[in-house]
């Protein structure tokens, strides 16, 4: 990763995805972008290219934030991981992202919901029903 | 959106974008895929296509969340909003997403870092100079 | 909903429920804040007219917010909802509004009581005894 | 207040205040009601009667209780008392009630808004600018 | 209670009990306070005479408060109350005080011990053995 | 400090201090009982004799324990000590006990007040008022 | 333990363990200095020596503290101890110190590790899989 | 650093410092554990030899590990960087350990006192005179 991999990598972040376009913003000739994302690519540093969502405009204008706690005990009685049960909360729908963390809690998930009345039902219907699940707290965003 | 919509976003968001491979996975005429593709492009639901990038391939393998509580007074005085804030947190190299948030803080940003060392160097040396922030609680992703 | 509607509801939210008083207050024809008010209330965006209680009067002066923990396995093994629990909370006596909330406890609660004794008594005798209550944390109103 | 009196009180505050339904539902004489609701009324007890809003249906679906953080020293040095600061709270459109109370916060509000976004203007241009706020804590309400 | 007896009583509660002495304090006829005491006394206001010991001559030099968390369902299944389990936690050599609280614990009781380590024998050996005790929060004493 | 003081002292200070009861209680003459008290009397292990007062029958019902946060540096440049504070709040009425403590706090009262709105007065009016309180938090006893 | 006691130990401790050096400086001649060494060894003040290893140059620069949290009814059931639990964290690979500690937790351990996912790795697998373990909360060092 | 260099290293730290008995310990031939060592004292990975104290022995038996907040805008003012802070706080007499961490306060030090009155007059006096100390946070180790 030298500095050039770096930028072409923060303009991909940002949606520059166009090898022209990426050429003329770090102003190096096509060439040799074309090989350092070609490369990029098959290192699978950029692992595939995908759409960036506006989530309000598609009806889920609410995110919120879930911090998980676990009951330690209930996951060893059950031989289940941390991880498995981060996979079945990845597996809900409107769960976006999924991390094992330090800190207040043991998960900490991101949710798009349409409203609170949505919110309060995919946290009482589904994120309480994993295995697992003690007890949970939530960060709204606002706007 | 409909259902269709829904679906369509879903697979986009998670790296699915040729529409051939659409229309394989929700199992509808490339033709209806295309259109609604288009129209989703065109009121900018799908605001762009962007790289999806392995991060720790990148060298930066340390995830943290950081919660930023906001000196209100002195925000006031410097006639600075708390949007402005963000944007200049987000204007931060290594600083990914930000939010204005409810509970127990008023701003939540993400941060990528090469290693415990680096995080410090971006908290003490760039976060904490930002003008308004008083104190900030740093999780950080475990794997 | 325009601004006519939402200053009539203001006012009557405050205690102001004549008509005529009304119309002088929003200084609007009687005959339209009669047609108005009329369509409020058969649209039922007001329920109906109560009593406003100056509970301290009525023996009751001490005030409580209870945010309350719930036991989520239990509830799961119970089939019993958190909205169930709300209604069970709600149909206590002194018990005057709930809610389920985000943030550091599941649900929300206000209680008026005689005294601190009383409190204790309602506290321990009666939420403690709803099933899927962990854990109580008293918010007391001053004054 | 005898057992009648806080009967009589029970339904007044859930929206029963015909005196023939109240004397219906406690099983005691309209006459008998219609003296005990006089002097309830009269000893202003019942302060008065008011519209019983369904905030939801009026356009303010999202609830929040906010927990407000004082500048003891700030106050001190404007001479300004939480009583009176509670009191310019209560000013701002759409803050409903407001409490001086024990524990984690120095003041308690709740706060009716259209949504999220509507929410963060009410916090950020509006309760954060009454002085003597240092920190705001907020609790959403779920559905 | 009047003015007097106010004063009578706080002078009493800091160790001046002899009536000539509280007499001169309160500038009042030794007569009139030796009605006022025996009143006291005979109300159970003063409820008894005890020494005031100063418990680091004494050889507990360590004050600590133990906020303690309450299993409410174990106790529920125990048919035992709160006020029994502070009695038990009473009855313990080295606590001093005993109180159920609103707030961030259910009891709150005082212990003094001889050092750390004895303290630690005091929490682990006695006080987590009363049945119901989940979780303790030590505050300890400085100076 | 042998066995036999401690005993004396734990009676002591739950108010048997007549000489005879207290031989009567530990079963040693009453000679050794009366040696052993003037001595812990003589060398002020047994500061004095106090009232031990039913605050409640005191017309004071209402106990609270106020944490209180202090700012380090307004006391840096006050060139005032903790230790003063605390005498400060310990020479106010209604103030009991006062203690620095470790943990969540800095300074740890202990109030008694009529009832919740004397509760406020005492803490806006006066505990507020002392020079270096930044923050209290209130614990209130239930019963 | 008097002055000259206190400044031997704190160069032992700080890596300076010759004789000869510590007669320098502390400026006392060497065969005094090599008594009290001699009878500070004996004693078992100087326990032994060690070598202060650089754990970043040893592979592992993650250095976190962990809160644990234990249950407390679960360890009275098992007949288990906290000193008990607590060697048998301490009994862990990269797990350095272990102490019983008053405040927000029951145990607190000093880990290393080589990054985050070596420390997922030892809190999930190992740590987590103590009997008695109910939470942790893990305080990362930064740089 | 192979397994080898990792067994050395730790037993190193637990005080067997002796070549031959290291040899011994990891059943590998003196020679061998000589040319370890030296490589590790010479690349730094062991810095030093040190004594091991038992401070309990050396007259200060009291732990306690101190979380502190920082002000940042005061250290902004000042030009003084967290490092600069914690090297104040390290050089105080009874301080043995600083870090910079995440979570819930910003730095973290470790302290030894002869009993509660002294560890006082170390916060206090000491700790609290460092400028930029907010607040601190005291966690005393059992036993």
């Amino acid at each position: 990763m030298d500095k050039l991999d770096e930028e072409l990598l923060q303009l991909t972040d940002t949606g520059i995805i166009r090898y022209s376009e990426l050429s003329r913003k770090v102003n190096i000739p096509l060439s040799t972008v074309h090989i350092r994302m070609k490369k990029l690519e098959k290192q699978k540093v950029i692992m595939h290219y995908k759409g960036d969502i506006d989530w309000k405009k598609a009806g889920l204008p609410l995110t919120a934030f879930i911090l998980i706690d676990i009951d330690v005990s209930l996951l060893q009685s059950l031989k289940k991981t941390q991880d498995k049960m981060l996979k079945e909360l990845l597996s809900l729908q409107y769960v976006k992202e999924g991390y094992v963390i330090t800190g207040e809690a043991d998960l900490f998930i991101k949710v798009l919901a349409k409203d609170s009345a949505h919110l309060k039902d995919i946290l009482l219907n589904h994120i309480d029903k994993v295995q697992g699940v003690v007890r949970t707290k939530t960060i709204v965003v606002l706007g």
